[in-house]
């Protein structure tokens, strides 16, 4: 775009129907902030500066966007959309070029819509607004506009005429204008009304009044959809889910069924993966060509290299990392560790603040034991190490190349390279006193029923 | 009500299409027996008495409705609806008052529903039928009526003329009537048709020839279909868990993937509960405000307090308490044990017959041992006490207070307050006997496959 | 049938948009390789010999029919389905019947199809082509006809006139005719188009104009829809997955959420068990009547008896068989191993290789070492033996009949009938010790923080 864009995004709203503590603007779709979906979709086009305006639970919002560069101005009290919009003027006081005004209740906003919005003002229109075309029009606010996309009139729903209302071109509340313009015609907006309240596409309504050109561009439903309660919080993550499972499969993963497997917002899958039933991917997920993922994994912050097979039932948490042909199992979980080139940890084990090396086989219901109560510590196992099963080390502890742990160990101490090492109490055997034990409890157990 | 009213419910049918050894009206809709269901929802307009009409299986019927106050009668042989209806004659001899007859394998009639149609009766009508209008009419019965809901004649599918099928108003079969008129009524029915069988809209005919005025009552389909297969069933409970999942939305929860939790016909969930994907929810559990419960959890008979987190990969079962802040991981399962405020079971660890005392850690792979076979015992651990991973606690046994067990101990004496339990062997050390190993396993390896 | 019939499959095609290393017709439905799934349906009517026409990574498809007995021959280059079909030719020199033509990426091709296919050449038709009428006509060829199923024309989408595009009956491309007449008009067909290719539906034009009746079969859409892509694989898994489910519900058994329960191809399921929501089945599993298999279980190659109980978390692998009400509980793994009559392995253990004789209790967290790193040994458990919590088995070992081994034993040595085994170091302990470890790292904790 030839000129510099700023972005104000309202989220002042209380969002009640929420039911939350949270602010609505930071329920997560696919673990990631709704505000910061909207924010990376249409950062794509290059935004120079972004201003939120929020109400209630302001810090919540600052947070999120800590390291962002994003600002945060407050509407208070709030007496409605083009109000909120001016807060955004003081701090926006040395920027020139265009002002979008759009909605952190409403994510999925296109960075490809934003730019035809942009370049709409090109042909000399002073305001565009973004319309689209819903299935039920219900109370939406119309755009009465020719066939060329000039705007005749913003009409709200309840002051419509029937004819009007038979249009059913509706008015998504996004608009973008050039600074001077945003500024001055924000500035004019009324609030005599019902409500008392300053309304946004009184911006439009002035600037026609002006005599000024005003211009609609046209988006679906899908893209401009408020997300005001618990249950379009899930649709709206359902919908993400599905286009993100498409793309999967095209990209040559298979899924075996598709509506069973979560996504985060960046998670990175390779050609020829293979997804069984019942997958679900936490935020920083990175998965290379030809990895098998089974049934029932739950992967969070894990980076799986090439020929790598997980599940059922892994548990990859941050920081595992799986080397090439690497192997974890069921009722396993990693983290903070990394797994070399063809270790395997096939069953019921915890590995964690560990580095474990190529090769080396870790038993079934092994433990890294990686914490006294108060700090953590790092367990280091070697190549070709055999750790045997039921065995716990007691970090820090090394464990040596082709070193061997005996079945049941608790190692507290250094194993070195091609030890045995083995930690167990004597074979005490007392024979008959099962039977004698059991012919004890029968009668108890007959007592007590008797 | 002004008037006491009983319910009898029909349950004779031989449920051939269930292929079931467990009589059909207790198959179970979100963990909870049909006729139950039935049951709990019409209770709500306060039912004075309610009699059971069985078939087969009829202890069946008996043990799970012990103790609720119901009766149970025996409807044998089988000779129709109306027939059965009137094996509940004997029962309430003594009850004067509005009889409802409704249907075991029809188990979402709503408690409204039956109000409204008990309430037809005050406007002088001697009996009111349930009508719906489905989508397919199929070969169900239907009430020809006037606007008024007066209703003019009751015609079988087959009986119909063509006309009377273009009506789209069928008969549910629910049917209300003054004990006096009820019973006459259906002593008046014949079997003067192709089956030789009673027919229970037979009672409304009858009434309309005798003069007396009938109205239908509507409601919808949704609430009168009725349960006749396993694929019938599975449409029940999907019918069911939807309108679940929505109410706990809209109660303030947040279901990730809505579609993937599946609730039982009793559970609590409070505001702020964030709920991920595949989670099953059995009976008896309570979840407070602000609980997080990750991927995969199977809860059943638990209370989780406020700010507790669970999962991914959490089994509670029944007797599980979590209190404020405790935390349950994964491959960890909690019976029969309280885990008290913040203390942490993180990882693959067996809980069962116990108590945890506040802040307690429990390592991973610790095991309660709770049976010897024969009888179970109770673990009592201490505040802040500290467990370490691989250990076995064999009950009966108590940990004191801030004490510790070190990595891999198997305790079967009372650890006190404060003190340090190390059950362990020598740490037997055999420097270079693993590659000793190592080379002869590799020349046998070679051998066996040369 | 009359005629010896056989088979030719077309599977030539490169399956670029599969995006994959492995050839398109291997990709699995159900488990199960998509072209064997053809020869398993069709395989149905008899059929004397099979000839599959590959192009690249042919040894792929020869790998996946060792002992099937079916032949493969490759079309190299590719010059379309007619020249394609061709290269069976030499093959089938021997052979003298009916010769059907299909496709390799058309898995759910009926054997009753084929059969009303080959039937309908007895009424005096040289060539049957198989056509369907679907909701979107789309791109594909359209077959003109009379009442009769009299073939008139075969007309390629982008030749078809505006009326012929009206027709909604459209060509599979699936074709048969006798062996003499097949290999004489594909020898006729020419390439003589755009693309300069050899189709098969010229194979019927040909016939046409020899003055010979060429007939029309129709069949469902679903049936002959054929898969190009990811997407259309997991299309035709979910279509393959409700029609088994529906079939399972059918035949008795109780599937909780029918939509989270995925069949392999050869699963057998009995009547009365109950599926709970989410639940895996890998090929080879086969369930009596009466089995309970709760919520997250994983069963590949396993047999359970009736009366068992697995799960929730159960995963059983190949070579598991539950006799008997034996019982597999959470976080638990049971792989080429028997667990007796009544025998149970409740929590967080793995049972490897292993016999488990009938009523024996497998403690939490008890692991059979079956492997040393190089082989794989045999644990071998006796009627009603007691395993200790955490126990570590370390085979080859045999724990006699009502023998028990305490909680936590390393168990290297076998163990005799009603023989108590306990291996164990002394009860360590250090009274006030972790008083002061808890007053030294608190105070090293506010060091660092400080």
């Amino acid at each position: 775009m030839s000129q510099s864009l700023a972005v104000i995004v309202l989220a002042a709203g209380k969002g009640t129907r929420m039911k939350s503590d949270l602010h609505k603007v930071l329920h997560p779709i696919a673990g990631h902030p709704m505000l910061l979906h909207l924010l990376g979709s249409i950062g794509a086009v290059g935004v120079a500066r972004t201003v939120i305006v929020a109400g209630d639970r302001r810090e919540q919002i600052e947070a999120a966007l800590a390291g962002t560069g994003s600002e945060v101005v407050v509407q208070e009290p709030q007496l409605g959309t083009a109000h909120a919009a001016l807060q955004a003027k003081a701090a926006l006081a040395d920027f020139s070029g265009l002002v979008l005004v759009c909605f952190g209740d409403v994510p999925f906003l296109a960075a490809s819509t934003v730019r035809r919005l942009c370049d709409a003002l090109s042909s000399g229109a002073k305001v565009a607004v973004l319309g689209f075309r819903p299935d039920d029009t219900a109370a939406y606010g119309r755009i009465i506009a020719d066939h060329d996309g000039t705007v005749r009139k913003m009409v709200e729903h309840k002051d419509a005429s029937q004819e009007e209302r038979a249009v059913n071109l509706c008015n998504s509340g996004v608009i973008v204008a050039h600074s001077d313009d945003m500024w001055r015609l924000l500035e004019a907006v009324g609030n005599d009304n019902a409500a008392g309240e300053y309304y946004l596409p009184d911006v439009a309504t002035n600037a026609i009044a002006e005599g000024a050109r005003v211009v609609v561009v046209e988006t679906d439903e899908a893209e401009v959809m408020g997300i005001n309660s618990r249950a379009e919080l899930a649709e709206a993550e359902a919908r993400w889910q599905q286009r993100r499972r498409r793309q999967a499969m095209d990209d040559g993963a298979s899924l075996v069924a598709p509506e069973t497997v979560w996504f985060a917002w960046d998670t990175k899958l390779g050609r020829d993966v293979l997804v069984e039933p019942n997958v679900v991917f936490g935020p920083g997920v990175s998965v290379a060509d030809g990895v098998k993922i089974r049934g029932f994994c739950h992967i969070e912050g894990a980076r799986l290299a090439t020929g790598v097979e997980v599940g059922p039932y892994a548990r990859l948490r941050p920081g595992a990392v799986l080397e090439e042909k690497a192997k974890v199992g069921n009722f396993v979980e990693v983290k903070k560790a990394t797994m070399g080139k063809g270790a395997k940890a096939n069953h019921l084990a915890y590995i964690g603040d560990a580095e474990v090396g190529a090769g080396a086989n870790i038993g079934a219901g092994t433990i890294t034991c990686n914490y006294d109560g108060y700090f953590k510590y790092k367990t280091v196992i070697g190549e070709r190490a055999f750790i045997g099963s039921n065995s716990a080390l007691v970090a820090p502890v090394k464990i040596g190349a082709d070193a061997i742990v005996a079945a049941g160990s608790a190692v507290t101490r250094d194993v070195m390279d091609g030890e045995l090492r083995i930690v167990r109490g004597e074979q005490l055997v007392k024979p008959g006193w099962a039977d004698r034990f059991h012919d004890a409890m029968k009668k108890k157990k007959a007592e007590k029923q008797g």
